[in-house]
């Protein structure tokens, strides 16, 4: 290729192969929209961009669209009314196999560094892409920048990362010299050339377009793969734009730019089906609910199928030093993004005699009382609150509280509507808090959405038992613990290793439950029914492609 | 532990780690069974431990046995007479389950060392394996010592040195400081920990019973997983031999010798399926048929599913310098132990106008019937001939080489049953070379014994896409390529990897398509229907293991 996109990109990528091994903090990208970072006018530039896709025909030098399709709505209250191109499933296979063609041969230098120059150019489209996460997912403009913007662009890297390694440890050509004890030895050379698996399928969200879907599209992509992007009907332009930009990329580079293609269609119609079912997608890569992820590791057999599905995230609070900050974290939790998370906690556990705490000891119905307290106050002054909870994505969530209410749990805290002060039509809602026991039924699925119950166990044991069970049973990607006790400590992490759940302990500050780091913690273990993979880890990407060697006499 | 087994190897398995990078010649073991190597006393000592099996049961201090099994019969003309302890499936996989629950919590130093220490063990019984192996498989002693002994034990090793390498990157603790601008940075202590899939089952198959066995067995025991090892119950006791080591070496170590489990059984009953299907097994490795392959893929849909099934190898002839030798190594290939090698050629390519050698043009017949002599030729003198082709392992491969005969097509050289001069009961068969056609329908499927077509195709270009249809569609383990020309390696090449099979070219000396070597070549690519995996690469032991982390404020 004309430009050196691997060597441009060489020492970032060291640094994040580094990073994968360290796990300590690294990004290679600003995480604060701030001007010093992105420039004086990148705030401007971005809303000026995703204006001038409002109601428009998105642009996408994409052959092969018969029609177009939309129908995007802001959750915070307006219809985006941008037209993407469709093209039918089968025709968008047919061009990704062309495509594929001459990008296998490429090799794994030109396909990282073509990966990360996209990832690059998305960091500078961070802004445009915020208002875009924005107004299909419904999170506030701080989380739609960062985990849109530079978070998933960092989980991006980190999956080309872990390819790159991977790949880097396979030598192009060695020379076999088999003593032969007097004789002149055995001399054989042997190439070993990386090949793909084929076209790859990166199925999007409504809720994290970008983030749960860049590690599967840039691990295939950075393993030879020409991925086709799948976007969920009601948040497509996030990943439009990506696709747009990959696209540049790729064509300057001197690749077919076909090698990634966008799937925008209508909800309800049959191109997921169709796309996963062909027998030329030999990667599938999808976040989303746990029947249609069921459904694809089931019926998509001729794929790798790497899948995040639904999950009940749990908090046992066994004893603390003090509960006021307890709670303020876990009401930002229960809050953030309107529990629009796959990381959220759901259930929380306290023995019905209460929890100790440096100030003496609390009650099951004070504990209980003292979270929907901190929630009440984390809400009291809408215009603050809207920045942390930002607008449910789509009815049925709301759907969901109503539903919730309805189930003659006491309620602790109500869940209910704000006014934001930008937009009039928003779908804002507080946490609704539900008291339960250990066998309410409805503590046993995942209630998507700002729905939490706080649950009386009979003991400490029983709450660590319950939510080992609920994670092998019902999958979850967190578990979160309060206690003072090094012993206990010890007990919860057994039960999470056991269980096979990411563990958090004593969460008071700064640090949410519901944030993972790239580089540093793994999202989703791969042990547990909510995700049968962990973003990004070796297994992630070492089976997206193979090795073939030939060998001869030297 | 007591004894610290990963010290003890661990400058060995530093050695294997980087041989898989370099892959050129490497082996912590000898080949030879030589005196030397392995001690003046070592190959009277394995006979005689060999003997001292016969007509005896064979003792395994495993409880919960409620009957006795055998029945192996020598393919040299004998009943071995071994009896083994029978465990009920469900009784095997609570014990391993049980075994699971000390083992998993012991850390990936723990794992490999006793794996590491188990096949050193395995390697000084390499002579009592040969005649394991020899008198249930029917390979001649020498490749009985060799594939039996220490070429499975490198094949071992290099999985758990993929095993390590890919451990020993996660982290055991790490700090985490993100940078808060002026403020205090934020910081987390945060711990990675290895933990086991569950309870691994090995299952092996009557030609390769420890050659085949061993990469899941250590991949699945170096990652922190328990195994139930399940011979085929015509190949028992050679990896009744290596679970009776593994469980001493466990106990040695202080672990519960049940983390490995022999799984012996009478063939035809349903002890495979039981354990291929039990909730708790999380792993399987299967080597065998495609139709048992692709049941476990289709039904065991609660475990990672690892198969080598079956495959149609193939050769392309288009032009050689010296044809001869070509003939000599092909002759070899087809002959060495029966055509009972996965890796064995099936169907020869050459182009009905001939081929292009250094003596002038030989036409297809010339070529057809020149290795049809080089058959001949080597299967002269009897005694000389039985140490190539061993013996046939059962009566099924016996009856196809009747049925293939009974196909009609020409024959070139006829398959007889030639007299051992040690036993004078033994199954031993030349090959079979038939004359065929492109669309001959029989060379689309596995004839697993000695029986070769020697095809006569439209062109080279045909010969290669032929080659490479029967590839994808039928799966292949190898593929080989004769040409004096670089632009056809080229194309050789090219459809190899398109086809995802390996390629040996211009073969002509003591290097055989059949062979493969540890640290060097991967047995399998993992990209067509022949295997799903390859022996060993890091997608062959990252997700045998999965990571369970714990953060808190530091």
């Amino acid at each position: 290729m004309s430009i050196d996109f691997f060597e441009k990109h060489r020492a970032m990528l060291e640094q994040a192969v580094a990073a994968t091994a360290a796990r300590g903090y690294w990004s290679p990208f600003a995480e604060s929209p701030s001007p010093r970072a992105y420039g004086e006018t990148a705030s401007q530039d971005g809303l000026r961009a995703f204006e001038a896709h409002r109601g428009s025909e998105f642009a996408l030098d994409q052959s092969g669209a018969n029609s177009t399709v939309g129908g995007e709505v802001s959750p915070f209250g307006f219809e985006l009314g941008v037209r993407y191109p469709h093209t039918p499933a089968g025709t968008l296979v047919r061009q990704s196999e062309q495509a594929l063609q001459t990008w296998r041969t490429a090799g794994p230098r030109a396909w990282v560094g073509v990966a990360l120059e996209i990832l690059a150019r998305l960091n500078r489209h961070s802004f445009e892409m915020a208002y875009a996460v924005q107004h299909t997912t419904g999170q506030s403009f701080m989380m739609a920048f960062q985990a849109g913007g530079p978070h998933a662009q960092d989980r991006g890297v980190e999956a080309v990362a872990y390819a790159w390694h991977e790949m880097s440890r396979i030598p192009d050509q060695v020379l076999w010299e088999k003593p032969q004890g007097k004789r002149d030895p055995i001399r054989m050379e042997k190439t070993f050339t990386i090949v793909p698996r084929g076209v790859g399928l990166a199925m999007g969200c409504s809720t994290f377009p970008t983030w749960n879907s860049y590690p599967g599209l840039f691990a295939s992509l950075a393993t030879g793969n020409t991925v086709i992007v799948k976007p969920h009907p009601a948040a497509i332009l996030p990943l439009a734009i990506t696709v747009r930009l990959a696209r540049q990329v790729l064509a300057e580079a001197g690749f077919d730019p076909d090698v990634v293609l966008l799937a925008a269609h209508q909800a309800g119609d049959d191109t997921a089906q169709a796309l996963a079912l062909d027998p030329a997608v030999a990667l599938i890569d999808f976040t989303g609910s746990t029947a249609h992820g069921d459904w694809l590791e089931q019926h998509a057999r001729q794929a790798q199928v790497y899948t995040e599905k639904a999950g009940v995230n749990q908090v046992v609070i066994d004893s603390v030093d003090d509960f006021k900050s307890v709670a303020r974290n876990l009401a930002f939790s229960f809050a953030l993004y309107s529990g629009q998370m796959c990381t959220a906690p759901q259930n929380v556990y306290v023995a019905r005699d209460g929890i100790q705490t440096a100030q003496g000891r609390l009650s099951f119905d004070e504990v209980a009382q003292g979270l929907a307290d901190a929630v009440e106050k984390l809400m009291s002054d809408p215009a603050a609150a809207v920045e942390i909870t930002g607008a449910v994505q789509n009815g049925a969530t709301l759907e969901r509280i109503v539903q919730a209410r309805a189930l003659g749990l006491p309620i602790l805290c109500d869940s209910r509507a704000l006014a934001h002060p930008q937009f009039g039509d928003a779908r804002v809602q507080t946490p609704l808090l539900l008291k339960a026991h250990a066998d309410t039924p409805e503590i046993f699925r995942e209630w998507f959405g700002p729905v939490v119950f706080i649950v009386a166990t009979e003991s400490l044991a029983a709450s660590i038992a319950l939510a080992r069970r609920v994670v092998r049973q019902h999958g979850a990607l967190t578990l979160s613990g309060y206690t003072t006790s090094d012993s206990v400590a010890g007990e919860l992490r057994d039960a999470a290793q056991r269980a096979g759940v990411s563990l958090s302990l004593n969460l008071t500050g700064a640090v949410f439950i519901n944030q993972t780091a790239a580089f540093s913690d793994f999202h989703g273990t791969g042990a547990n029914p909510a995700a049968n993979a962990a973003l990004s880890d070796a297994a992630y990407v070492a089976n997206r492609f193979r090795v073939v060697q030939t060998r001869w006499h030297a």
